[in-house]
C-alpha cells in the first residue's frame, strides 16, 4: 500500500520538481484541471503589463515593428512546433481551435476532392470534442460529404477500409476518457487507405510527446489554454504539412495571410507556407500571455523535455489510479481511462452511476479542483509541470472522505452552474 | 487666419475636454492614429491585471461562472450596440473583423441564394479595406458568385439597378480617404433593388453616430481596436438584424454558438439569436481590455454621446483642413477627404505626388504620429475623445516645418519598415 510519506518521497526525488516554481498556484487548492485551463505562469502578469503599458500605451502602432507584434504568430508558432514534432516555419498561432479546424478541414477536403474525388466521408468519433464535430458537420454538408462517427476506436480501421474516407479527423487524446490514439499507426492506416489525417492536439500539446512529422500527419490544430498555460481563451495553433501548406487557399483568407498585407492590394495573394493560415489581426494581449505559457513548457527542455514530462505524467496518473483503487473502493467508481500507458493521456476519468456532478462540487468546496463532464464523469487532469505526488495523495483522501461521509448528497452541491 | 491662441481657446471651451483624462497618452507625442490603434484607457491595465492575477491566477475555471466570462461576448456586445444603433441582445463580440465578415457574408449569401436565386453578384468597392475584399473574393467563388468592385461611389447605384446584386458589402468610412457613405440611403436603394446590405463599421463605430436599425441595415461587423480603444488586435463584433439572425447556421459553427455548449452533445444545435455567431473560446484577456475601451466611449453619454463626439470630430477635421490650406500651401499636398460633413468620417487624408512615406516618418520623428497608406497618402485620424484643438495646430506646424525644411528628404526617413 502506498502511503502519504511515499508520495512526499516521490516529490523529493522528482527531477522536475523545480518547474513548479514557474507558476502562481492557487492558494489552498489542489488544481487538477489543467486540461481545461492551465495555471498562471509567474512571468505572465509582468509580460502582459509590459504589452499593455509600454508596447501599447507608450509605443502604440510603432510596436508592430519595434516590439515584433507582426511576427508573433510565427515566433510563438515556432516554439510550439518544438513541442509537437514539427519544424520551424510550419506552424502558426491564430484564432481559436474551432476556427483553425475550419481552415484545416476546409483545406483537407479541397485536397481530397482534387486527389480522390470519389471519397465522400469525413470520419471522426462520436466522443470527439463537440466543437470539432460541429465544425466538421457544417463543412461536410458544404462539400457534399457525409460525417461518419464511430462509437469505438476499434471501428476506425473498418471505416478506413471502406475506401470512402476523404479525411480522418481525430483528437489525439479524448477530452473525456483521456484515451490516447496511436497517431503514427492510425495515420499510416489512413494513408494506406487513401485518406488524409487531421489531428486535434488540444489534450496532447504540452501534455505528452507529439511527433507530427514522424507520424506522417497531414494537418493539426491545437489549443493554447490547456497544457500550454496560455490563459483563458488563449489563441490556438494550426499546422499543415509542407506538402500541402501551399496547395490550397484556405477560406478564411484575411489580410494577415496575404503575401504583402501592407501593400493593401485589392487582389488576394496568399503568403508562402503556413502564414496563409493567418486571417485577421491577432489578439495581442492574449498572444503575449500564450508565449509565457509556451515558455513554461519549454523550460523542461534541459531536463529532458516532453519525454521527461511524460514519464512524470504517467507516474502521476498511475498513482492516482492505484490510490483510488486502494482507498475509494466500494463507492461505485469505475475507471474509464485506459490502464495501458500507450493508451493514456495525462488525465484520469472516473464514472459513477449517479452523483458525479455533486461529488466534483464537494471536492471543489474542499479545494480539490477537477471537473465534471456529462453524463456522470469525474475528470482529473495531471499536469507534470506543476502537480506534485503528494497532491495526488491528498486529492484521493478528499475523494475518499467525500464518498464515505456522503457530504456530496448535500443540496448545495447539486445546483448546476452555467458552465460545468 | 486661425491662431494657436484660437485653438487653445477652443480647448478651454470644449465640453468634452475632460474625457481625455480617461487615457494614458504617449508622452511628448501628438497621436493622430487612433483610426489604426486607439490609445490606452487608464482603466485597462488594472482591469487586465485583475483578469490575469485574480480571475485566472486565483479563481481559474471558476471564473467562467463567478467572473461572468461566459457572458462577456454578449455583455460587451450590448455596450457596443448602444454606439451603433442596435438593440440589446443583437450584437456579440467575437474573433476578428475578418472572421466575422466571413460569418456575416456567408449568411447573407445563403439568404440571398434562398430568396433571390438569380442574383450572383457581391458588390463592393475596389478601395474597400483589402481584408474585406479577400474574404469576399473567397466566399463569392465558393457560392458561384462574382465579386464586382466599383471605382467610385457614384457607380454603386448603377450596379444595384442591374438586378444582379445579392449583397452590397461596404465599409461605411473608407479607411484611406475617410469618405463616409450614407448608410440609410444606400441600404434603402439596395433593398429597393432586392439586395442585402452588409456594413463594415471599422472606421465608424465609436467615431461617429451609427444607426444600424434606423438605416434598415441587414448585417454589420466592426473593429475593437480603432475608435473603441480595445487594444492591439482586440476582438471584433458582429451584428445581424433579428429578421435574419436565426435564419442561417453560419459556417463557423463552434461550440460557443451552440444552444447548450456544456451539454457536450455531438449534434450541433445553434443558439437563439446572435449568440450562434460565436465560434470558439474567446480570448479573455483581450476581451477584458476591449470592455474598458468601449466604456471609455460610453463615458461620453452624459455629455451628449456620439452626437457630441461627432460635433467635436468635425470641428477637429475642419480645423486641420483649414490650417493645412492656410499654412502648408505650395508644397504639393492635395486633400482627398471630402469637405462636406455628410461625406466625412473622423480622419483627413492628404495625397502628394511623392514622398508621403518619408514625410510621415519625419513627422513621427518629431512626435506627430499619423500614418502612411500606399501609394502616396498621409493619413491623420482625429479621435474626439482625446484629441485637442491645439494638437491640431501643433501637428500642422510640424508638417509645415517638415515641408519647408525639406528634412523629409533625409535618407533615414525613406527606410521602409515591415508594417507601414
Amino acid at each position: 500500500m502506498t502511503t502519504r510519506q511515499d508520495c512526499l518521497a516521490l516529490d523529493a526525488s522528482d527531477p522536475l520538481a523545480d518547474l513548479r516554481e514557474q507558476f502562481v498556484l492557487p492558494a489552498g487548492k489542489i488544481y487538477l484541471d489543467g486540461n481545461s485551463l492551465g495555471v498562471l505562469p509567474r512571468a505572465t502578469a509582468g509580460r502582459v503589463a509590459q504589452v499593455v503599458q509600454k508596447e501599447w500605451g507608450e509605443d502604440l502602432i510603432e510596436s508592430w515593428n519595434s516590439a515584433g507584434w507582426i511576427s508573433l504568430p510565427q515566433r510563438i508558432g515556432d516554439k510550439i512546433a518544438r513541442l509537437v514534432g514539427a519544424d520551424t516555419g510550419e506552424l502558426v498561432v491564430a484564432d481559436s481551435t474551432s476556427v483553425n479546424l475550419f481552415k484545416a478541414l476546409s483545406a483537407a477536403l479541397a485536397i481530397a476532392k482534387a486527389d480522390a474525388p470519389g471519397r465522400q466521408v469525413v470520419l471522426s468519433e462520436r466522443g470527439n470534442f463537440p466543437t470539432d464535430l460541429y465544425i466538421a458537420d457544417g463543412l461536410a454538408t458544404q462539400h457534399g460529404c457525409e460525417l461518419v462517427l464511430t462509437d469505438s476506436p476499434d471501428e476506425i480501421g473498418g471505416h478506413l477500409a471502406s475506401g470512402r474516407v476523404a479525411v480522418m479527423m481525430l483528437t489525439q487524446v479524448d477530452y473525456q476518457s483521456g484515451r490516447l490514439h496511436d497517431m503514427a499507426a492510425l495515420t499510416h492506416t489512413a494513408h494506406q487507405q487513401g485518406a488524409l489525417a487531421l489531428w486535434d492536439l488540444a489534450h496532447s500539446a504540452g501534455a505528452l510527446p507529439v511527433a507530427l512529422k514522424a507520424a506522417g500527419a497531414d494537418f493539426a490544430v491545437g489549443c493554447g489554454y490547456k497544457y500550454l498555460n496560455g490563459g483563458p481563451g488563449a489563441p490556438a495553433f494550426v499546422w499543415v504539412h509542407p506538402r500541402y501548406a501551399e496547395r490550397f487557399r484556405q477560406p478564411l483568407s484575411g489580410w494577415m495571410g496575404h503575401a504583402a498585407p501592407f501593400e493593401f492590394t485589392p487582389a488576394y495573394r496568399p503568403a508562402a507556407g503556413i502564414t496563409r493560415y493567418l486571417c485577421g489581426t491577432p489578439a495581442l494581449l492574449s498572444m503575449a500571455a500564450l508565449e509565457c505559457g509556451v515558455d513554461s513548457v519549454l523550460a523542461a527542455e534541459p531536463l529532458g523535455g516532453m519525454a521527461a514530462l511524460r514519464t512524470k505524467s504517467l507516474a502521476l496518473t498511475d498513482l492516482f489510479i492505484a490510490l483510488v483503487e486502494q482507498r475509494c473502493g466500494g463507492h461505485g467508481l469505475s475507471l474509464i481511462t485506459p490502464r495501458e500507458h500507450t493508451l493514456r493521456g495525462s488525465q484520469v476519468a472516473l464514472a459513477r452511476s449517479e452523483g458525479a456532478y455533486a461529488i466534483v462540487q464537494a471536492l471543489i468546496a474542499r479545494g480539490v479542483v477537477g471537473d465534471f463532464r456529462a453524463p456522470e464523469v469525474l475528470r482529473f487532469g495531471f499536469t507534470p509541470l506543476y502537480t506534485r505526488f503528494v497532491e495526488v495523495w491528498d486529492a484521493v483522501e478528499h475523494l475518499r472522505q467525500v464518498l464515505t461521509s456522503s457530504e456530496w448528497r448535500e443540496a448545495r452541491f447539486h445546483r448546476k452552474a452555467a458552465v460545468t
